[in-house]
């Protein structure tokens, strides 16, 4: 089978649900705040520190030469080698689940991975939000486009590559069409083939 | 079920094939060259014009300019809107598969679609040209670029979107990975659902 199984998702999409899901089907480790924790750890960074930096989408040049100066490798870069660091002892260790954090990209040489990005309508999405943290469908429709930007420019910056382009993942899939269940079932068999 | 499943594919993966067996397990016609055959009918193009047509690359303002004039409509563009029509009748009639042709925009609006984009490695894909066309390694991955090309231009060219973006599809798979029976399964299924 497929060691590694990445999941990039958009937000609010069920991604890390089907994780958890895929990794019970499959009986494999599933990690995703797990590797904020195991970062802090390995880096020395705080866990409230790392999840700001992940979830910002200032990575420009112009931010980081204001927070950090010309000369030193920028916060973030550092946290994210950090990440990279802990994902790749993690793929390691054998078969598991891992969500976002663009671990695509982080295990592309050298690691049996399946690629998985999971997307979905905005009405799906807003109604998972608007249950789950109380908000009106037009403040969940504000959050989910500053969550996705964010996740957009973080991939792009860290890997040159376009978030979401299909070419990237094994296998991309509308969860308003197949629901979570569904969607962690065809990926366990997909990873297991 | 979905009624109208529509199969876009990046050349030499699998798409077709993959179509037939969908059509196949659910029982609903496969619509792929008969589409240009019913828009040669209805619009009085040769067949053989059309599929020169639907595979050039070059629908360009400029080029448009040259062989058409300033005023008419270009020929590619009349072309398009017949095959739209064809298409639209073929949704209408009921359930069934449609292999490319941007049939994913042109029934987006009123009827119901589940949409997949096909694609696969380059070896998975020059494996089967080679196979199938008797070429080189190198002569399959040219033709494969070459193909990609015009697809991904004439989709741009007359849909406005991007060629492959998962977020414009239900589904997309890669048949490296699945191969073409378990796609066809996972389409079926989806599709049912």
């Amino acid at each position: 089978m497929a060691k590694i199984i990445t999941i990039s998702r958009q937000y609010a999409s069920g991604g890390s649900e089907i994780g958890r899901k895929v990794a019970k089907l499959l009986d494999i480790p599933y990690y995703d705040r797990e590797i904020i924790d195991a970062t802090a750890k390995e880096s020395g960074f705080d866990p409230a520190y790392i999840e700001r930096a992940e979830q910002s989408s200032t990575n420009s040049f112009l931010y980081n030469l204001a927070i950090n100066g010309m000369y030193s490798q920028p916060l973030t870069d550092q946290l994210f080698a950090a990440e990279c660091r802990v994902i790749k002892a993690l793929a390691e260790k054998g078969p598991c689940v891992i969500v976002g954090r663009c671990a695509d990209y982080v295990l592309k040489d050298g690691f049996d991975t399946f690629n998985v990005f999971v997307h979905s309508t905005d009405k799906f999405r807003c109604e998972r939000i608007c249950e789950h943290d109380n908000l009106t469908e037009d403040e969940a429709l504000s959050v989910i486009r500053q969550k996705d930007k964010a996740r957009r420019r973080h991939y792009k910056y860290y890997t040159e590559r376009v978030w979401g382009d299909s070419v990237n993942y094994d296998l991309c899939i509308n969860t308003a069409v197949s629901g979570i269940d569904l969607a962690a079932e065809i990926i366990a068999k997909l990873a297991k083939n």
